[in-house]
């Protein structure tokens, strides 16, 4: 591993590591912001998972997250959004391959040497930020549109892993919309039982009655111009009744799919994730 | 005018506005986030100037500053950093031409056509800001690095323009060091005395007895990478002391040259201008 950037800010450390994955098979970077706690005691993490075409720049550069992790003594991970380089196999649409991982296991030739994502933000990459950083074992883990399917997928599909768990303007039903079609149909194949592994309705539709149910934060904004498309949060509600699955989903009038609806909100999620992370 | 971007942002609306400037002789683009205040009542207007490189997006997506702005009832306006366009001359370097402005009237060509990024900022964004916004003509002023600069020399060259002035990691004395020396050279000819109109420790030295002494608040860390050679904050110090003028002059171990050190700050440069904008 080795730092690429250091910056202070809010009485702690914004840094961008890079090192080479064994389970993407190529060289990734990722933000961590370390808050002035831990320079001292081992603080718990909370994982962010950046949507479409994002790198790890995006979230770190524009949420303001670090005044929130700071006031919190959280440590914030931002990882890249799928493998990159040159050996990577990539399309040529935004929404699909380099910048569009969708945080699954691909089955499928020529994506599944690399498009592991899932496997990468489950066990590879808290195992590096566990050794280097002062990090507990106490995780949380949000994202934003293909990254609030990330969050959500990763948690349903990982009992115990997670202490904690939100979403902006999540992707909630990808076997039921374009962008997550697309995708699952290259990097898991036409089977459609293959993609409901991937899909947070379709996986709190099997949820088994003893499972652990963290209370799940959602916000979506109202102008958000891939609300009807893409995102349907109506579906997430739906399941969550079946499934009987707690769940506070907020829509805010006026707001849309950018940064700035993140920023406006980033300060509850973090106060959501400290509170459970600190129990 | 023409509202080309328009998104809610902590209750508020961060806007990026288009109309073609009288004074710089192109078409400009302005930032302008309008508080939740703004739709009842006049607000006051804290006017912030960016960086070499930058355009009004830079400071509208990543110093977090609409939390603030929107706390305080201010209106924040971020006009880009030069004029714009194909007939706008320009320059090899990041440094000259466009993206470069530095906040002056050029007097030498090929520049002198366009380059006036001083009037633009004093009275042309203000009229126009003023009549189109529910804003008051309380007026503050900011900025980093080459904005700083501007921040400075605009204040001190407009008596009763502005309540209130702040800067972060400032150029103080660009007659003396090579990013100043280089524009001004080519803005102003190699009449030394020209660039200590546009020079504010300069000014300061000229200050007269009963000019306007606003309380000036500077931030700078202590790890920017121009600090001894482009910034030079003791030269301000010894201007401020020896014109008898107030400053504030925070150095802070650590902190760089980036949007990390505003973002950490500008919460409260935004209360001191809002403390005198609403006073």
């Amino acid at each position: 591993m080795e730092k690429i950037e250091s910056h202070a800010c809010f009485g702690g450390s914004q840094e961008v590591w890079t090192h080479a994955s064994h389970t993407l098979a190529c060289d990734m970077r990722f933000g961590v912001y370390l808050p002035p706690q831990a320079a001292t005691a081992r603080c718990p993490v909370l994982y962010w998972l950046s949507g479409l075409t994002c790198t790890e720049q995006n979230f770190i550069t524009k949420a303001g997250v670090q005044r929130y992790a700071a006031e919190h003594g959280v440590i914030v991970v931002a990882p890249d959004t799928s493998p990159r380089g040159a050996e990577v196999p990539d399309a040529e649409g935004y929404d699909l391959g380099q910048g569009a991982g969708f945080y699954l296991n691909a089955t499928q030739a020529p994506w599944s040497t690399h498009y592991r994502m899932h496997d990468y933000v489950v066990d590879e990459l808290p195992a590096l930020v566990e050794a280097r950083f002062n990090a507990s074992t106490a995780r949380g883990i949000s994202g934003h549109s293909m990254g609030g399917h990330g969050a959500l997928v990763l948690y349903l599909r990982n009992p115990g892993r997670y202490r904690s768990v939100s979403a902006f303007a999540p992707i909630v039903a990808p076997t039921q919309v374009p962008w997550g079609k697309k995708a699952f149909a290259a990097y898991l194949g036409e089977d459609r039982d293959a993609g409901r592994d991937w899909d947070a309705c379709a996986l709190l539709a099997s949820l088994a009655p003893d499972a652990q149910r963290l209370p799940l934060l959602v916000d979506q904004g109202e102008a958000d111009e891939f609300l009807a498309t893409q995102l349907r949060p109506e579906l997430l509600e739906q399941a969550c009744r079946a499934s009987g699955h707690p769940l506070v989903l907020r829509r805010h009038a006026g707001y849309d799919h950018s940064y700035y609806f993140i920023a406006s909100l980033i300060g509850e999620h973090v106060a959501h994730h400290a509170a459970a992370l600190h129990a």
